[in-house]
């Protein structure tokens, strides 16, 4: 990155030492991850720039949106509905939580035994690193996991600009109502701290903007099914992960190439991977940047990632909302129906996810599943027992692994994954 | 306990060689514990009654009113109303989840990082050795923690009347409509399963009758200000244990029967442990039967309890329900604003459970607070941060336990227990 943002990076209140190691550390990881890939999409180019610049010209363009009167939205979640920033021309961007950075600040405030993702969060903000925190004029927590609900009681504490939103536990007549309340509320604090009011039509114009995005990854992910996979699940990943904070039009338009490019790939059996690669899909937490590790141990153990029923996956794009609502009312109950579809595991009962989990095999032709569960994040980790057996009853070769953010049980993760490859294939 | 329980404990099911095995180590424990202890109030006979008939005379009253055609209720929580279960006339019990037992059992079901209460409940009902859960109509669990939450959806294929009560998790209007729906379509299923009407006369009276356990449960935590603290913590554990499986009525006589006593002794300068001795508050989750574990290390060192900020505690019967309501509706309410006042974890934020334990510190004239916390417990865990920092703040000597049921801290506990009264006295 250019050497002359180190002046917006003070103005940000960042700790530019430290920031400078995260980001040298970074860049090398997404040099060996990504770089190193053979038969890449001619498109990853252009995500290969938004990595570059990931903490250089996206938030110069925060900067300059937030002095044009823009407001910026931080957040952690799917949960939270990007269609309602738009609508008062707001900017939805995820917040970092994907790298082991400052866990020791972080463990000042929360046990040892809390997932990497919230150690990550906070840490990030206590070592003063994490640019788009810095830029944002709210920072939307959920209550989702006892974790992150728990944590927000710490943040309240470390800054004043946090917005936490309630979330149901259970996908009946009282949790969709609830939703409803909470994005209403949800509505009327944008409104307030932006001066604009949500109208129908920007409402409209928000929700098709974001469906718009969706469909953009529907279509590279439904073009995953062939063999030799025409994208690697690195690359897939990164997609995904850059759908959380890229400007959503630049982003669908640039998605959307590669879409193009991938079904030439397909016609041309072009793949990222030789034809009869072993195809594993990985379910389970969110892999937030720069959380590359375990496709990466995956793609380096003679296998491809052909899907994610994660967050940074097919959970956080998927479901498209229905563009019939004209009324702001309606449009409101048209976003909570799509958002009350997500199948987080901090729902009870959550077994859809179960059939999701077997369609999702299905459609891209998968070998088996990954399950991937972030060390003590409770929901993913007690219902992986049920998944386990569902799959296992459905003859669908599974792989649980519960980790975390370090390298340290790298090697053994390997290990584990090539004999899960090596069985497949038997 | 009697020979002659055989033939109904073979009769719920239970596995009769492990349930001998379980009551055996119990028995030891609690004469370890409690049997051993100088100068107890001699109405702590009843209860060591109550707990030598723990597995038989009230398991024996269960089966004889079920066959009188009462409903018995099993539950986990302090949130389950019991006023609605005495509405119907039905029996409510807690179950078994305070022992290490069949934890390899659970942990087919749930992962090894779940917390023991958990991993208990799961075990004793694996093992086939808890006579409270085989003897219940209805088992209720509820969406506190995700841990139970989650476990639930295990439950569900093990056993096949198992109840879910959702829960709140923030304290405003929408939380407390959403607990009166639920406790609405709890007292429902209560209709339900018993064939009864609850009518507003027998709700008012079940309310008085609720009531008048918490108020004698008051007097007792009332009177453990004195010094010298004229009850053990064991003892006053013990008390708050068996509030959740015995009799009401007989309970409440109990009760009321050694806090008459407590007033005697404490005219008569007769303690528990000698004047002087430091007097420590225990914080925290709850301690199930036969959970005794940091109070006999505790009062081991040199130290009495006088306070237990627990479920098993004033969080279990602190708050009275508003006795003024006629119609069925009006109670309800009451019964809901009764709830809605317990301070768990589970809530965000809960600020007030520190205003409540610097209060019941200075109430039980403590001289320092061990924050107890089960291992795994995310709520707790995350939440004790902050108290420290409170107690600190107040210059309130705080001790942080986070522990599981094993004996194998129990040396080091002691230690750290030990240095901390020790310093205490400096």
């Amino acid at each position: 990155m250019a050497e002359d943002y180190k002046p917006m990076w003070q103005e940000l209140g960042l700790d530019i030492e430290k920031h400078d190691a995260l980001l040298e550390a970074v860049g090398q990881m997404y040099g060996e991850n990504f770089l190193s890939q053979e038969n890449r999409p001619k498109g990853m180019e252009y995500f290969d720039f938004v990595v570059s610049e990931i903490h250089g010209l996206r938030i110069k363009e925060l900067v300059d949106a937030r002095k044009a009167g823009r407001t910026v939205i931080g957040s952690f979640c799917v949960y939270v509905p990007e269609e309602l920033i738009l609508a008062i021309d707001g900017i939805s961007v995820g917040l970092c939580a994907g790298a082991e950075f400052a866990f020791d600040m972080a463990e000042n405030y929360v046990p040892r035994n809390t997932c990497s993702l919230i150690k990550s969060a906070l840490g990030f903000k206590l070592a003063k690193v994490c640019p788009y925190l810095e830029s944002s004029d709210l920072v939307v927590g959920e209550n989702t996991c006892d974790g992150k609900k728990k944590s927000h009681e710490h943040w309240q504490s470390i800054i004043d600009n946090l917005y936490v939103m309630d979330l149901p536990q259970v996908k009946n007549d009282n949790g969709r109502r609830m939703l409803l309340e909470e994005y209403t509320r949800f509505a009327a604090k944008l409104e307030e701290l932006s001066g604009k009011k949500i109208e129908a039509g920007k409402l409209q114009e928000s929700i098709a903007i974001v469906n718009k995005k969706r469909k953009a990854m529907n279509r590279i992910y439904a073009l995953r099914n062939a063999d030799p996979a025409p994208i690697s699940g690195l690359d897939a990943l990164l997609i995904s992960q850059v759908f959380f904070y890229d400007d959503p039009v630049r982003f669908t338009d640039s998605v959307n190439a590669i879409a193009d490019e991938l079904e030439e790939r397909i016609k041309n059996k072009q793949g990222a991977a030789a034809a009869g690669t072993p195809r594993l899909m990985v379910a389970g937490c969110p892999m937030a940047v720069p959380n590359w590790k375990l496709p990466a141990i995956i793609e380096d153990s003679n296998a491809v990632v052909v899907g994610e029923e994660l967050c940074t996956g097919e959970r956080g794009h998927e479901y498209l909302t229905d563009e019939n609502g004209s009324s702001v009312d309606e449009m409101m109950g048209n976003i909570v129906d799509r958002y009350m579809k997500i199948h987080c595991a901090v729902f009870t009962p959550n077994t859809e996810r179960l059939e999701k989990i077997r369609d999702m095999h299905d459609r891209y032709n998968a070998d088996g599943i990954v399950l991937y569960n972030l060390q003590f994040c409770q929901p993913y980790q007690i219902e992986s027992g049920l998944i386990v057996d569902d799959l296992k009853k459905s003859g669908i070769p599974v792989l649980q692994i519960d980790t975390d953010y370090s390298q340290e049980d790298a090697g053994q993760l390997q290990t584990r994954v090539e004999a899960f490859v090596e069985s497949m294939k038997g």
